[in-house]
């Protein structure tokens, strides 16, 4: 089934929908939208619409609907998989209007914002209030919300406080075929039908346009510890992991970076980490609360497990400066790779205590297929970030050696009790891949849901099901 | 549509899936799968099965699939919203024989358990290991996990640590179709497809049977301080709890009784808890962690707030015992009221600083209609269970004017953001108020997802939905 171009009519239709001057073909504009954060990949929208209400959704999706029109919402374009690319054309919906705060209710801890909100610029927010936000992930300065629930985003402080599905109690929506619902109660527990808050969060963009979140708030914890730990053994620092865990300490964050992403990062961003001869890897270990003697015990604790798997000397972040400087550090992984070569990002999850035999396993398939990867992640939580790097490698084994090698590690993943992402999502670049973890069963489930919400298959086509127009 | 009754040729059949020792057809066995523990209802099987494998349920679910006859799953028998009644008759699967607990994985702190498995029996076990698996509704000495999945339970420890669905990584479920599938991964984060995980907790056994587990456990506190706040307003008590959050302390539980609810108590158990004369309402209030100190800083800092509130003075659980009393106290506050009277308990759920509004319409409705209510449950988050007693009412009224003042209470629930059901599910008795949180749109969706998932309806028919068959 082909998609209908859009013609001047449609242009003139979708003008009176959210105004002339949030109607866009510029080159400028299309080329924009054309690309989220993922490899090199670029497709181009037809029209770029930036609406600012949820009628205006309700209404370019209906008339999407009724002229089988594809339809793409987009948030900040920071998405690693693919999710926001308008693989088939058609029409991007850019949700940057939707930028405001509408409450946060410091009687309910509780706080309802619109999609286009910088996670950033929200959990500053609420942090003015002694609140506390915790999914960040690693594009928190410039990522929206709304693509935070499309992709179930994690970030480091997920090991403790969970991922954003965690978070949200209730959302409005509005759906491919043009109604505008709620999907629960902005309640702390809801047995109250079936989940659909939670089938909308992760569904990236394929079920319905999120135009407002409600969200639990926490309070802020005043202090925290922060320790950078080198060690000899990449498999060693994974091993320490599920240790920490064991001795009835939760981290509030648990990274890992090896060496090659070390050196990257120092590249790419001015931040001084030292890095011995020998040293192959690091773990950023951070613990939170409201006690620092508290914090201190947990510390020490920790370290005495660290040393048991030969970690080389603790480096503690004194000052502000130096914490802050350490998490730059990690938050430019990503963007440090991919400075240096052209990449591929694999979202890989296990449970925590597999994370050993993943890294080896993701080495050795490396080597099987004739690649490099660069790894680090959320070592706590068991989420992988493999990097494989195309440096020099020829394009002929990029294309077809690459995807065979990805194909294993996704297939160990699944063997090890994990999946295929974490907290990325499958968007366009995984899809492919979506025979590891599902059968037909599974998938039929899925695709029901999805022919339920959209049964014209216009919003975000070309996703998460391999076979998807 | 009409199911099918069985007859002998069906039993002979049945029986060749679970063997004839598990074929139960005796009054006794039928009566007492007739009933769970809501209100007085009566819904006679035709015959009950218990199965022990997957496999078997699946050639159970094919059989009534195929010969139209309905199929109720059961856990123990203890739910409040009627999921587990066999309101067509047909069969009841009951599965109790799946008691085992496959494994717990102290190097993930994961575990994997089967549905039959009594949620304190699994506590305790992984107490044993200083793991923690905090969902504890108030009948976990009976309960199973299964149930507990099924309505998505909730219990004291809530508020801090969350409710079911937070725990569930990944479960095996019979779909009514007779498929078997794994629901997710075991792993802590997942955005990989849409979350059939999510989608299965909450749907009260309309969807599939669940018949394998994956839960992530934490690490047990090791601490706990407790206090008993009497207060000589109830509307005061309910404006402290709020206030308690603001402070930036989360204490591990925060409950509500009314006086009237001490009072049966105190008759139905024998444990004496202080009633001065004008105290009309009691918080119970935990904190835990690994250092008393901080608690004990925590216990303070709470009850400066509490004395704004115009409390009583708090009494604090001094011995293990004073606290294993205070909880079977609050924990018989169902079945004390359940023995004074006929009655029906409504599981409201609102923002947790909207409760001294829902308790005193909760009082004005009752007034307006003539029934009297006792209220207690989880304040701490927003989710109050309104006992309404019969006893000198006269049946007519009963019938036809406490509906109608249900249908007020919920109707103001959603008006302050709240919603129907906070963890007992709706089941069979609230079906009919479904129209009160939701629309069509809303309803529709749900109603395709069981359609998606169970075409012939025959999957624990007439729950939740106003005119299942």
């Amino acid at each position: 089934m082909e998609f209908q171009k859009i013609n001047s009519v449609h242009l003139e239709e979708l003008r009176s929908i959210v105004g002339d001057s949030y109607v866009f073909t510029s080159k400028e504009v299309l080329d924009i939208n054309a690309h989220d954060y993922t490899e090199d990949l670029r497709f181009y929208p037809e029209v770029v619409l930036k609406p600012r209400t949820a009628n205006e959704i309700s209404a370019i999706l209906k008339f999407c609907n009724t002229q089988n029109i594809p339809a793409t919402p987009r948030g900040a374009g920071t998405g690693l998989s693919g999710g926001a690319l308008p693989v088939f054309g058609g029409i991007v919906i850019s949700m940057e209007r939707f930028n405001t705060i509408i409450q946060i209710d410091e009687r309910n801890l509780q706080a309802t914002v619109e999609p286009g909100v910088i996670n950033q610029v929200f959990q500053d927010a609420v942090m003015e209030k002694s609140l506390f936000y915790p999914p960040d992930p690693a594009s928190r300065g410039s990522c929206f919300l709304g693509g935070n629930l499309a992709e179930c985003a994690g970030g480091p402080k997920a090991v403790k406080y969970g991922v954003t599905k965690d978070y949200v109690l209730n959302c409005e929506v509005v759906l491919p075929t043009g109604e505008i619902i709620w999907t629960g109660a902005n309640v702390l527990k809801n047995s109250t039908g079936y989940n659909l808050t939670q089938l909308i969060i992760g569904s990236e963009g394929t079920l319905g346009v999120i135009t407002k979140i409600v969200v639990r708030l926490i309070p802020l914890p005043t202090e925290n510890l922060l320790m950078l730990v080198p060690f000899f053994s990449a498999e060693r620092a994974c091993e320490a992991v599920s240790a920490i865990f064991r001795s009835g300490v939760i981290p509030s964050a648990l990274e890992f970076m090896e060496r090659d992403c070390i050196e990257y990062v120092m590249k790419f961003v001015d931040v001084k980490i030292p890095l011995k001869d020998g040293i192959q890897a690091h773990l950023i270990v951070e613990v939170d609360g409201n006690d620092k003697d508290v914090l201190f015990k947990e510390c020490e604790k920790i370290s005495e497990i660290l040393y048991q798997y030969d970690c080389d000397e603790i480096l503690f972040a004194d000052t502000a400066q130096q914490k802050a400087d350490l998490w730059r550090a990690r938050r430019s992984a990503g963007e440090a790779v991919k400075s240096h070569s052209i990449y591929k990002e694999e979202d890989t999850v296990v449970p925590r205590a597999e994370l050993p035999k993943l890294l080896k396993g993701v080495k050795e398939i490396g080597a099987k297929y004739g690649f490099r990867s660069v790894c680090y992640g959320h070592a706590g939580d068991g989420n992988l970030h493999v990097n494989i790097i195309k440096e020099n490698m020829r394009d002929e084994d990029w294309d077809n050696e690459v995807p065979k090698g990805i194909r294993e590690i996704f297939e160990l993943c699944v063997s090890l009790g994990g999946t295929i992402s974490g907290e990325h999502g499958i968007g366009y670049v995984q899809k492919n891949y979506m025979d590891i973890p599902f059968n037909a069963v599974q998938m039929n489930l899925m695709k029901g849901i999805k022919n339920l919400f959209d049964p014209n298959g216009i919003l975000n086509p070309g996703k998460i099901f391999p076979e998807s127009k």
